[in-house]
């Protein structure tokens, strides 16, 4: 039999109205159904018809009353919307950020395996530690706890939740009726945890899912989060600007995941893409300068200064980015602010510029161009060492994703780079992972799951 | 027109294979499906078929080694089920069981607002404090704080939760899309929320649910238990033993509800009762014995030790309850301990004969006979200052579940009592219940609210 070519993981990020910050406010926007469920269970439905391996929901725990007042600002909890997504889809993986920070590992584990059981093998773990004191005040904290401290705290968070999902081993369901044997205990183990942050005996109160766990999911590209992904994440979001800035964190992260003795296709790389499709590339520019003009410069400009955590509201919006200290005050997103003073740098933009610049995905890379030119930049990056897949990020969400649908995937299909169908049934396969043993299994199941990788339909 | 009869509600206590112990051994018993939604899916359309005013999930946020042995002991956690009956479901309400002394305020009033949206107003919420080490082990301690302080606790929890649930008031969505303003800031609103346990800032980052919150429902029956009840909840899920007990309990409730200064209609008492259905009674009892001869005694015993928080095995089983002392180790359900020593004491039974009694329910009411017998039951409780609705708990699901729908259900129609259909949409309809209007709007809804109580269907 050929070889199959090397398939590209596509995710659909879905946010809201869509990624540019002023999508709400176009006429087109679905704005009265941002907390009606018809609205997700129309885009998972889409997203799963076209084949997409997974669809993912970020979160925030906070608004400000700015934000309620100039964006469109009510956010549906993701792990109610992912378990209400999993019973009218059937395929497609279902992904969403949690916070380590202000959640216990117990409940976050089995609202996982919970998900996991419902979607038959389909959830993923956005692993987050969450970066901003507005999210603090709402968990008992004044000022956020400082970046190591919350990736300490991630770690153990997460080897407490291993230990959980382990809990149940493969074969510990008996299920014998007439001999009243519902589990072998001896295949049931506590976690008896003892650490730094948490204390948790286990066993977790629901048997083994699908998946075994979630497939792990980390977004954070400062040291800390690519240290983390190495070792743990299965799957790394990431924002790049540059196809030599993306080659060079995709190599990074494979041999940092190569120093835990992981093997590099146990790693994902998917940078974010937010495309704006037209059938010319002037068409293109001009549904998104459509959106740009439809956004509000002083919010965008006490957004970014959240962001960057350094005040932007002295500055002349046509002026350049002052320059930022490069500690003390950012003890949020890292990677984010280097990134967004980088770009602001190479490119010489004024603080107006580089507001546009970032209206359409915060950071993540924005192309308005037609479909070939599109599917062209994914086949680059995808071939040239840069990713994996993409994170796809539609600008406005229901045009955007329709577009990308009908245009740019046919496309990346006659080049033989996305799947015409399924070939698989649960996340890890959509991915090409392997079945994660239970650490506390008796058999060596471990071997045999990362064979099962190299012969997936991920792997050329 | 005719003023109409008072009706029952009805809620369906959706316990895994059933609510008897051993109903997962029954040669009927589902037990390949319990991790299956398609499991739930089943009971809750056929409950909404049969005009259940709600379905509601128990939860308990541990499982010891013996358990997963000797019961059917995998349980998917209850946020996650409602999400995902209430996108398969159109009127029936959803009701989940949530501890206040392992979760985050701000977490947990996002998610059961995320719920209330994704329903169109059919969230309803069992707040419990958890009284057991078992539990507190999960979640970072030794032992499980003692009852007055967990009550204090969860009674900050709800005030902060209430706040959160009332920070966008009514009309704050504006959703002008050419001015660009979604929400009118000065109608959302921060909780700013400093307590003894709690330090919350809020505004919650979800609007307001169609019901504005989820229905509170309450299930501690001890003094403390009763006290809260008596202030917040909207319904009370308690365990009686007989009628006489019943009707002090529903008078006592009752009366302290108006000492709160609030109306007795606006909190709905709901008796659990365990039936098991025959065509004739002595077909029942057989199908009760039956049940009861699947269950293992030394397991109902640890069971029943772990229930009273007081160690029986060495005690013989054919012969009386120890004497139990009031304080010290009992920490965990105070009230469900006194019913059960007292229920041991007034019938004079054996140990043997009390895990009989409490195998079906755990000290809910069980009964085995004809669905004639058991309709007029409840109407005896109904009628007579017992109830206002019942908690329905079938000791074998699938089967119990049939035979009430189609053998009590036309029974109590007939008396009038229960619905042929549903008048309303939310669960506060279908309970009689009021509106609550935020506590930070400026309009006075709450008198409308009240109003609204006297016409609906549920009061006569």
């Amino acid at each position: 039999m050929a070889k199959k070519k090397r398939q590209m993981i596509l995710n659909l990020f879905l946010n809201n109205i869509g990624h540019h910050e002023a999508a709400w406010r176009h006429p087109a926007a679905e704005i009265d159904q941002l907390n009606d469920f018809s609205y997700y269970r129309k885009i998972a439905v889409k997203a799963e018809e076209a084949k997409f391996d997974s669809i993912f929901f970020a979160d925030r725990l906070a608004v400000s009353k700015e934000a309620v007042q100039y964006s469109a600002a009510s956010r549906l909890e993701p792990l109610t919307l992912l378990s209400a997504i999993s019973v009218v889809t059937e395929k497609i993986g279902l992904i969403a950020t949690v916070s380590t920070s202000f959640n216990e590992p117990y409940n976050l584990a089995r609202k996982f395996s919970s998900i996991d059981h419902l979607s038959k093998g389909r959830a993923g773990w956005n692993i987050i530690t969450s970066g901003t004191d507005e999210e603090a005040r709402n968990f008992n904290y004044d000022k956020i706890p400082d970046h190591a401290l919350r990736y300490r705290r991630s770690k153990e968070f997460l080897e407490v939740a291993l230990k959980l999902w382990d809990s149940w081993e493969e074969e510990a369901l008996i299920k014998d009726k007439a001999a009243g044997i519902y589990a072998d205990p001896d295949k049931v183990h506590r976690a008896d945890h003892k650490g730094e942050f948490y204390q948790v005996r286990g066993p977790l109160n629901v048997s083994r899912s699908p998946q075994g766990r979630p497939v792990l999911v980390q977004a954070g590209s400062s040291k800390d989060g690519k240290k983390f992904s190495a070792e743990f994440a299965e799957a790394v979001f990431t924002a790049q600007q540059t196809l030599e800035e993306a080659q060079i964190f995709y190599e990074d992260v494979k041999q940092r995941a190569e120093g835990f003795g992981r093997n590099r296709n146990e790693i994902k790389i998917l940078p974010g893409i937010c495309p704006v499709i037209g059938n010319t590339e002037e068409e293109a520019k001009e549904k998104e300068y459509r959106l740009h003009h439809l956004a509000n410069p002083d919010h965008s400009l006490s957004q970014l200064s959240s962001r960057i955590g350094f005040d932007l509201s002295g500055y002349p919006l046509d002026g350049p980015l002052p320059e930022l200290s490069e500690t003390g005050h950012i003890r949020g997103h890292q990677s984010r602010t280097k990134l967004i003073k980088d770009l602001a740098q190479r490119e010489n933009l004024t603080i107006r510029q580089l507001l546009h610049r970032l209206a359409g995905g915060r950071g993540h890379y924005t192309i308005s161009g037609t479909a070939e030119q599109i599917a062209n930049l994914l086949e680059e990056w995808f071939e040239n060492g840069a990713a994996d897949g993409f994170n796809i990020m539609p600008q406005l969400m229901g045009e955007g994703l329709d577009d990308f649908i009908e245009k740019v995937l046919p496309i990346l299909r006659q080049k033989g780079l996305f799947r015409e169908n399924y070939t698989g049934d649960t996340l890890r396969e959509h991915y090409g992972l392997g079945y994660p043993a239970s650490q506390f299994s008796t058999k060596d199941n471990r071997r045999s799951s990362i064979e099962k990788v190299h012969t997936s339909d991920q792997i050329g």
